[in-house]
């Protein structure tokens, strides 16, 4: 138990409730007919995954809604849909070790209950309801972002459609001083064959340029060569 | 805004964010085709709908959770579901006076937007969002059970299949030092026509008596009977 404690980066005060956690239904439901008294709390950890997937949810949506200011909604939306899935709550629960602690009612032992990944993924939401529950939102945040974190940054370089100017806006905006903004310095060639040419303006100086068949290719093209300028891996 | 701001309860260090939580992308969009400048955050009150319906989820998941000890999580999935869905949020929307405080494009005015129950619904969680970003979580978790206390209650007593051992539990819970329990006392009859007797216990005295062709038949019938006697309307 300390071992996961120590995985997870949090105390608890109170065990039992990490103890909760990692008792899925199936064996909660053979304890119950053993030793259940009546007025006992149900033991498996499903009303605990109940309350961390919320937690989930808010500690998410908080970080992304604060750190890419400019992203639409729809786009907020999907962010969190990749971060909070069941691969990305499987591959926490390996990187934790959570297997090795689960206890499983002996049918969904003997059918591979251990390794089932959607088994693994609830119990790390029960184990941040568990945190929640023991210290709170903080721990459950910082818990939470000790994983999702570098997923959302890996998230936003590839998946959000190699959305530059969302990276460089997340970067840029760190430093409240900084304002950036681009500006069309011309369009030319005929209808069918535009090319457009924008600047990259940080703090009202020319930073990065860049061109492209619309004025939108043109501005990631610039947000590009401007974190290529900055030293960022794009 | 003030006479707003009182139906709500909250008084707004940033002003501009209620302001926000208010426009609708009708008129975002429009005003981003007249003024928009490159840089300045969309106006559209989805960003902070997305925050807010994280905020009330987790609010009211923590609500119930700890006010509904022996629920199970698919009856706690059910409650928040009733409490949260559109038509509970469209309700407080016109108890607040939200619609005339909308801010709306043309078109969608003209369409009767001010009325749909989805831009109501949504507004109301764009203003959860609103509070949560200028004063934190507490604010926030105040206003939604402001309105929400009530409809939980409510969906207790009603939908959740007139469960009332939970609602007795409930009720026994806020005093700590009591317990709930109980006991099958006989079961008589055939087999294709059972009739269980069950004691219910507080503090290990019978409080109350129930019958049922089933146990929890019987439990259930217990618990109303101690409903009664505590002068609960069940």
């Amino acid at each position: 138990m300390h071992s996961l404690e120590e995985k997870i980066g949090y105390s608890f005060k109170s065990p039992s409730l990490l103890k909760n956690a990692l008792q899925h239904s199936s064996y909660a439901n053979e304890k119950k007919g053993r030793h259940h008294k009546p007025g006992e709390p149900i033991g498996s950890n499903e009303r605990l995954e109940f309350l961390g997937d919320a937690v989930l949810s808010v500690v998410t949506a908080d970080y992304i809604y604060r750190h890419f200011p400019m992203m639409p909604e729809g786009n907020l939306t999907k962010l969190r849909a990749t971060v909070v899935c069941e691969q990305a709550l499987h591959r926490q629960a390996l990187k934790m070790g959570l297997a090795e602690h689960l206890l499983l009612g002996k049918g969904e032992e003997a059918g591979g209950g251990r390794e089932r990944p959607s088994i693994l993924a609830d119990a790390v939401e029960a184990v941040i309801g568990a945190i929640y529950l023991d210290g709170g939102m903080e721990p459950a945040r910082k818990f939470i972002l000790s994983f999702t974190e570098e997923n959302i940054r890996e998230a936003v370089r590839h998946s959000v459609s190699n959305d530059y100017k969302t990276i460089l806006q997340e970067i840029v905006q760190k430093n409240k001083q900084e304002t950036l903004s681009y500006r069309t310095v011309s369009s030319t060639g005929p209808d069918h064959d535009k090319q457009f040419a924008v600047e990259l303006l940080l703090n009202s100086n020319v930073f990065a340029r860049g061109e492209g068949h619309s004025k939108k290719a043109a501005e990631q093209a610039a947000a590009r060569e401007a974190l290529r300028l900055m030293g960022e891996e794009v």
